[in-house]
């Protein structure tokens, strides 16, 4: 055995073990009984002690100071940057300060749930001051005199930088406002009113959901509170929800998740159990849910397939024929709530809440000033105030947990699905004629292609730039989003 | 921190782990996509590779060197007496022959699934020559120049001897054949010959089960190809099998499986996550599930109940009353197989197996003459020969999977009941007026209380000797036997 031999083994055992404390958080949401929570706390617990300890594995230093590098072929080198990246990463924050970071993100979500539930802000900001303080030491702790804010962001999104993301966004914000107001401003139809039979709901949300790859064999679909995927390598598993009123809930619930299965369930299986294998980055990972729900699954061309489907399924629930079956399921509406925006207004949302954590992170703005920076930035960028602090400030658990730098992921991963979407079409010219079949087999097969297999293996930005030709840019998701609902 | 206090933390995280790989295993036998399976092999060794490391973790012996036995309480002292005996006990075994054994287990497992498909002794021969090798050399290891069928028994059924266990048998044997013999030549009813709608049995099997006392909060019941209970303190699940001919095949696993369900849930929670908060003895354990099952569940008292449960779920089953009901639910079969036998004749199978499995360990007898010493038994107590491998030598996958030592905890198990069925019955001589109206209140309370909140507590003979006030033997259980099946 090698040095590198020893330490992938160390991994690939490491790689198991996470697997197992994800399945336990699946487990958690969709089959475990209430009454048994606190003891599931302490399983975590214990799961992530162990995880943590071979994190920081001196063994670990050993065997990267050990190996020739030169020696390794391209995976092996790749499979090395990201030891190494996580290794270095974990020695800078003190043992103390994560156990720190830990505690206080478990208890600050208890308290931001019950501030959310009373509209009581004043009980949230000495929480999220405290996490405030310890993420500000964190981020120290990690740029070493670099700077803080594109730390946490490299946990998320590797190899990027707040000041090339914050170029991206300020380029989109006025042409977003813009088209939103064009949109809202122009004839809209009415949103579905119809029940809808939840089991109906879910037996389609199946259907879909092998339609566009997802392997059962692999994975299981089941209901859960909020949709999530969770999983690599043979075992992936995708929940879903139900709302009798609003059937697009479960299908792009489902259609999303599927997109996120179907990029861990599409990585070359050579990467299996290492760390390789699982998605390279959150943005990407969420390019390829965007792109599954939105540019194909909203689509004039599949939506075209979906009215047909669902008519077979519900009957008639209102909806005239196709073109306006498809303005509804782009329709934009009024909210505060960035989960049930649209995708125009989707990134507004997410630009409001880069832009304040990453002056929090700066040292720019505190806790107290929160959440009038919030209100103030939400009536400019949506037109409306803010009505109530849970649609307002309140309303996301992020950065209770500590996910600081993780919001512009969401954006990034919209702008790469944009980049994707404009390069598959120019490969694939005829494939609305097959989506309108329903058959995204073309689409899902060059997304596996060009994105989905490397797992790991690219750096974020470089997987994108080989798959389109292209450095990332924000103009493919503008020029879609401005075709699109400019059209209407 | 005192010594103790260090060694429990440490003990307690391992309990938390050794909670998840259980959960894993409930995970793969009801949830788990058939695709995940290599995978979660993997994830199931780098469990038992942590599991491992730490149950002969160095510091254990620190521990338990630098603590003042003298200053713990009763619970504090089972407590280490419990963790001295497995420390002692793994530190005694080689690592590499635990691994050969484990991996071995691993494939002999396949190798005896398909031995049975084929019905080819021949090839199963040297696949458990190969184990018993292995286990000799285990028990050699453990028990140090004393008993090596004692050594391994122990891992089962601690505190006590295979002396011990052949004495109880051996006077067990010829009154069991002879009550056998008897009901076999009298007049029996027919078996059951309707079929039952699975849906149905799955819901009165919820029903029976909350009626027995499994807190559903803390638990759940699923389908699965095996019946059996998993889990500890707050979350123990159950499955059971559903067969359209054979309702009593769900009903009575599903009340086995609760009589497990019910000790793990019914130990004082003082004992969550320590060393103490499970079963204490296999036999024991299975007591348990027996006497919910047997003495309680198919008594007179409670049958009726259940007669009258079922004719309104299932409507006329072509039973015509409680009486013949009764004795449809007892009624002693033909067969061939253990885990399908009656309370008569199960426990000759067990001990054709702990006779077997004796001489095995003890040198007397080789894996070539195994079939023949099988045949031969089974003709002498059951009074007719074995028609194929399937229906013998390769029923049971125990010995492929290194499980020596184990089947003897089946039978004691039934001793046991007997013992705690006298004993419950003194203390509540109206417990079957309760029975009859299906209330299991009374008995469920008397065996949380005098066995079942103790958790590891008590050894396992002074746990049913303060439990009954009798050294456990097996007159109660015979009398028990002799008097109901004596009665057809």
């Amino acid at each position: 055995m090698t040095a590198y031999d020893d330490l992938l083994a160390f991994q690939r055992e490491t790689e198991a073990l996470s697997q197992v404390a994800g399945r336990l958080g699946w487990d958690q949401e969709t089959m475990m009984p209430d009454g048994a929570a606190p003891q599931r706390a302490e399983e975590f617990a214990a799961m992530s002690s162990v995880l943590h300890a071979r994190s920081t594995d001196a063994r670990i230093g050993d065997w990267l100071g050990a190996l020739d590098e030169a020696k390794l072929d391209d995976v092996a080198a790749a499979n090395v940057r990201k030891i190494r990246r996580s290794f270095e990463r974990n020695a800078k924050v003190p043992a103390d300060l994560a156990k720190k970071l830990s505690s206080a993100a478990s208890s600050a979500q208890r308290k931001w749930a019950a501030a959310r539930e009373d509209e009581d802000v004043a009980a949230f900001v000495p929480v999220v001051e405290e996490i405030i303080a310890l993420k500000r030491e964190e981020a120290a702790a990690l740029a070493n005199g670099a700077n803080p804010y594109d730390a946490l962001l490299d946990d998320y999104e590797p190899h990027t930088s707040g000041e090339e993301v914050a170029a991206i966004f300020d380029a989109m914000r006025p042409r977003l406002v813009a088209l939103r107001d064009k949109v809202m401003g122009g004839s809209q139809p009415d949103a579905l009113d119809h029940a809808f039979d939840e089991q109906k709901q879910m037996r389609l949300s199946r259907k879909l959901a092998k339609g566009f790859g997802y392997d059962m064999r692999c994975g299981r679909l089941d209901k859960a509170v909020h949709p999530f995927s969770s999983g690599s390598g043979l075992d992936v598993r995708i929940t879903t929800r139900t709302s009798a009123r609003d059937p697009f809930n479960c299908i792009y619930s489902t259609i999303h998740e599927v997109g996120h299965a179907c990029y861990e369930q599409g990585i070359d299986k050579q990467h299996l159990l290492t760390p390789l294998g699982q998605g390279v980055s959150l943005g990407v990972h969420e390019s390829q849910s965007r792109i599954y729900e939105n540019q194909i699954g909203r689509s004039r061309a599949f939506t075209g397939y979906l009215f047909d489907e669902m008519s077979d399924v519900f009957g008639d629930f209102g909806v005239a024929d196709a073109d306006t079956f498809y303005r509804t399921v782009n329709r934009l509406n009024k909210g505060y709530i960035r989960t049930e925006a649209d995708e125009v207004q989707y990134n507004l949302h997410i630009m409001l809440r880069f832009d304040l954590e990453r002056d929090v992170i700066m040292g720019k703005l505190e806790a107290r000033d929160l959440e009038e920076a919030w209100n103030t930035r939400f009536e400019a960028d949506f037109g409306y105030a803010v009505d109530k602090p849970s649609n307002g400030l309140l309303q996301d658990v992020h950065w209770s947990c500590g996910l600081w730098g993780y919001f512009p992921t969401y954006s990034l991963g919209n702008v790469y699905a944009g980049c994707l979407n404009t390069a598959m079409r120019a490969a694939l010219p005829d494939l609305d004629l097959d989506l309108a079949m329903g058959d995204t087999e073309e689409a899902t097969t060059w997304l596996r292609e060009n994105v989905q297999q490397y797992g790991g293996l690219l750096k974020p930005r470089d997987l994108i730039e080989k798959a389109t030709g292209q450095a990332p840019s924000e103009a493919p998701l503008l020029s879609y989003l401005e075709g699109k609902f400019g059209a209407f």
